[in-house]
């Protein structure tokens, strides 16, 4: 007789800097569950609701082998799909399923998708400072621990200088430093300002004193955030050619993805793009025109790894590579969902990590480790990860008002990311 | 001294066939308040969510003249944006703010966009029927009730004959005689079955069935509903071309819009997509190539207002036109929405339109009417539409377990839309 | 009852350098009225032709409200459309029936088109100087005022050295220092003489001199004014690069647009294009092809706010940001009019402006202002400046025989702008 | 401790039509071993030694989880690669290695990919006559049986009327009612001659007389097999699209995949090719373009179910679908793989299957069944299929000298394939 599905789970928890949402998903046989990453810290709570109201009635009693089955059910259900929270809470069941199967096959789920290609999955984190000269000792503070990838940055993203809160809203700025360094107008609301030119501008020379410094030898990843005017990341792109870098990382927003090709035209900079889309029409002009080299999709935002593992081998068809999105706003089920891929695919390039927090390590058990530039799964059948409610509950949902700062121009115009 | 956000929130109201979710803001300014249509009706709760708990925080105490402002703000705000459920949120609270705009210019919203360039608004409806001679039946009844423009569809969409509940899920299916005529496979799941082949020629009868008895001066469309493998979506647009239909409806999935060169080398057909859009990449390669005809995008699925009518602009710029899409899992202010753009947009084509249930109207106060093939809405300054929200109330959110037919081919696939 | 176009009238003055053009549209409303900027000042006598022999007749009794319907309408009316005279006409009825609107709204126009996005308009300015020792002390003059973005020029447009006026028609040069630097063949006519290859040469130098005792940190933009032939304006953008401008503009003539897919094949220079425009085929494949940056339609130019602010619609839909073309042959209600559309446009990127002069203010009331770098208009409601026109009547129309100088190539050949 | 290559082995058998070659990989876990399809009937002794030779000394020892490094090692091995004989050897191994996955894990090999998606595999068939009344007599014998796809033929591939033997070579022709139907040049050598324009017309004339005897309802394909220049093929698809294929099979050579755009330009007759493909660079272009409708590669012939899983997967994101060749030249074990990466691809399409000889059946155990239309699988773990190695040699190798008939036009010229 088949394994269904019992009952599925949104566990909301904030053991570290975000809320972390994973989804649990318990099963006919006793004892027999899978956990996986739903996690959209943005907009945790409407996941939560995606998942309890709305894929639980869905889902309970169906055969839990059929993920597939599953995966294409749940995400033509609405209708209306391909947004963040319907995938983050796929995502949640479909990882969950894949290590419900790993278990049930007494296998870790890497080897259900071929075996290892490698033994560890290279990793870079990422390394900031508010001088180049901070970034470069914080840099060789990485290498000492064996960080042979890292991504730098001076400054906040988009070399912000300043970090006002959104907080209650559209209220005059109230630094007086901020107001007198960016020339804002009369009346400009509170965020995260920040002047393109003059992040374009430094970054170049970090860049050079990085270089000069510290040698062409280790792997250097820069990230714009997708803060950049269209032409200016062409600018820019071209301009850090002669730095090396490893990839170059969301030089364009999402919705201006149509400017690729002239970027592609101007130089030979690796590109890196995906954290942010959710959506085939997204990825597929990039992948088809060979317009970036690595996929950088955030796994719980595509639905997880049913869709993941397709990119990953279309990857290889198109000779391009995969650098799944990494960062603290993901469990560590999400985090070893990842590896598991990274593990069994021919055409991974790199994998960004942001390490674990004690407390997260406290509700997550079996969390990958680092080890000398690699990370490294256990070998539990499964992904290898569980989430110990109890814990959980420990650490409550906490509503950050200044989630997330938004960015303006000098002038106050909003810039998205 | 500005007029602020004072509250924002979601209403949950099932007066009709489906759950409705429409956004109230409330003002600094006693007695000034805007409705707006947030209506994902297949995932209504985590849209109150996302309302609830994120705008409304995010958007209190700001300005409510800056709808753009605060458009962008909520789109940028969450990181990972463009999915149905904060998209329609957003457009509760966009809706919500031009109908404060009305209000505070003593104005109808249209003439806030440039005053009306026509004085009613066509509208197709839907007509059905199990037969041709049946559909041919309730198209003259149309027609008297004054349209001019009718959609016409046998069986239900891909001319599904069998309407089996996906309740419980993934049981074996119960209708014999549905076994017997679509020749499933053993253990084949519970669904809405359905054979794309059988379903092109069925409907290529009736269109020629339609054009002999009642002529080519009516207006026709037919709805593909994304139902078609690609390539015989191309066969079918170019054996339709004969029967010179108004547009063709969706003929291809969203996550396969790459085929629509294909279909534009082969046919003159016209073409309408875009009801599941919700994400510039969606629109702008049909855009941009003019692969398309009608935009038929979902107002609150792509954020409201204030991006439709760069779109209905946009549209101008191309030759493009607007068909709005118009079913009856949309509240009666947010076809007023679609309404007040339709007047004021030279791009506009035709309006879909599905009418009010009694309970509706008890609901909502305001409702635009058909009269003779036109839609008109009342000329109260705003979106001139309210929600009684006590009346609201007693029509409570109601759990569809089969609230959407799953789609399966022949040998049980599953098809989405 | 609808308020109606009691009566149309340009009015034709010339406080500044040039002959100025605003319409005035009153209306059934006592004392409710709009005025709108018409001016081309080379033509401004057939503008007003076209507006009070034209227009008027036309549009005298129609409903003030219907804008769009009146914009349509008076471009369709003369079936041959789409050139200066008459978009200009239109744009003055088109802006002042905005002003209209607002002042109904109680409003002002930014509000009706969503409200603010930013509360002041970073404006650049022009800068010139006979070599590039003065070029920079006027820019540290500019600085100064509180400009962070200026248009830096080493001698008239195309580096003219000679400002022979066309007076006369094509009599022989009379200046013999000129005669000898350009080596002219005999009895070429008089001109405006520039070498495109000197040009180019010098303004290299200037840029470079600019670039290392000003620093980058000033945003620069440099006008070719269309004078190259396009190869060379391939060649110039691509080694002005270097020196990062914000743009770069009109490198090419209204009628080589074809080689800007050249230009921007080689290098990443921003373009900015479009003051010429006055045709929806000229613009159109820039946007759709991606292949200028800034669009700089100067607004009466093509028609007024109404075509104005789908065209900003749509160049956030491609990435591209609007620069519009803000010389001083452009009345204050002109300069108002691109101010309302900035101040609600997510696409804006800068405004250009030229100042007023004290006649000019003297007879345009609620004037903009500039303060720090910003441009801010009054709040009151419509666009918020009103036309004296006793005052204007001071200022009547000139004639300037030589109101525009025609270049020639050092041959003689004749270069258009 | 890992589980290891402990031997690997070809074994040759000729049970059925066609020397087939299977492939065991034992394991260090006692009892606990594989089976794979390495079938190139063309050259079967060949890939033994590819196999036994090659493959086998360099597995040895190698961990049987470790299946994608296994076939990039391999692949990669011999420098030169993707050919028909090394590809199948690879094959062998490579559903070998998955067979022994499913059985570690306890599960057949479609819940390895993700379960099933579908209950059965629908299949068609091959029916071909001598006249266009005997296919239609073969139609419905095959209709009778359950079969709801078939691919119908008159005479054998190309028409051919004659089927002369190549044996002793170029030898003259033997059939002299040959010789005068297609008047052949004196001295003309032995073959299989067909004459393109006359196989085009009686095709269409079959699919007329089919069309109107046995409806629209039974799905057709048919199967050009390569063997018309391209212009014809152009023409041919074009004149076949009244008639409603489910697919053409084969319309170009592989040497000639460029004339598919022109195909696609014409007609929206749906295409299937592949079988012939061995080589990335074959079906890239087809799929980037989406070109083709079904991909119909040869499991073996690409290396197994490594390469063909990202190729369901690819084909899920082009809109594509499989149609994997299946004809008699194939292990029962080779169409047990195909059914279960069909089972578990939502892009599958049809699947084409010969039927096993009662030989067949006697040297594999577990074979897939044909029920009422569909393909089952057992539910054993693996891939269900096992080999006999005493039965298998009771059917060995044959030595065919007529193996593969060479087509010829009526001037004599072969003709490929």
């Amino acid at each position: 007789m088949a394994v269904t599905i019992r009952d599925i789970r949104a566990i909301l928890t904030c053991p570290g800097q975000v809320n972390l949402v994973a989804v649990k998903v318990e099963t006919s046989e006793p004892g027999l569950f899978g956990v996986g990453c739903a996690t959209f810290t943005q907009r945790a709570k409407a996941v939560v609701t995606a998942v309890d109201e709305y894929l639980k009635p869905l889902l309970i009693g169906r055969n839990v082998n059929e993920i597939e089955e599953i995966w294409q059910l749940a995400y033509g259900h609405s209708y209306w799909r391909n947004g963040p929270v319907l995938n983050n809470a796929l995502s949640g069941v479909d990882e969950a399923l894949w290590d419900i199967k790993g278990k049930m096959a007494g296998m870790p789920v890497y080897e259900l998708f071929g075996g290892k290609v490698r033994k560890g999955v290279a990793a870079y984190c990422h390394c900031d400072g508010n001088s180049k000269e901070e970034v470069l000792e914080h840099l060789q503070g990485y290498m000492e621990q064996g960080y042979r990838y890292v991504r730098v940055q001076q400054g906040a993203y988009g070399g912000m200088m300043n970090g006002g809160t959104m907080k209650n809203g559209a209220g005059p700025l109230i630094d007086p430093d901020t107001i007198r360094f960016f020339h804002v107008p009369e009346g400009a609301p509170q965020g995260a300002y920040f002047d393109p030119k003059r992040y374009m501008r430094k970054t170049l020379e970090m860049m050079d004193y990085l270089r000069n410094k510290a040698g062409f030898e280790i792997e250097l990843v820069h990230d714009v955030h997708e803060r950049l005017a269209p032409i200016d990341a062409v600018a820019f792109a071209k301009e850090m050619e002669q730095y090396r870098l490893f990839f170059l990382e969301d030089i364009l927003s999402p919705e201006q993805i149509s400017w690729f090709r002239m970027v592609r035209e101007q130089c030979a900079t690796p590109l890196a793009m995906g954290e942010l889309f959710n959506n085939v029409n997204e990825w597929m002009p990039l992948i088809e025109g060979r317009l970036i080299d690595f996929l950088r999709m955030h796994l719980s935002q595509i639905g997880g790894l049913t869709p993941a593992k397709k990119l990953a081998g279309a990857a290889e068809l198109f000779g391009l590579r995969t650098a799944w999105h990494g960062p603290n706003d993901i469990t560590p089920v999400g985090v070893a969902a990842q590896l598991h891929l990274d593990l069994a695919s021919p055409a991974f390039g790199i994998q960004e990590f942001a390490g674990f927090t004690e407390n997260e390590k406290a509700v997550f058990s079996g969390c990958p480790e680092f080890r000398d530039g690699y990370l490294y799964v256990n070998e539990a059948p499964g992904l290898g990860v569980d989430i110990d409610e109890e814990a959980a509950a420990a650490f409550p949902y906490k509503v950050y008002d200044d989630a997330w700062l938004f960015s303006r121009l000098p002038d106050g115009t909003s810039v998205r990311s």
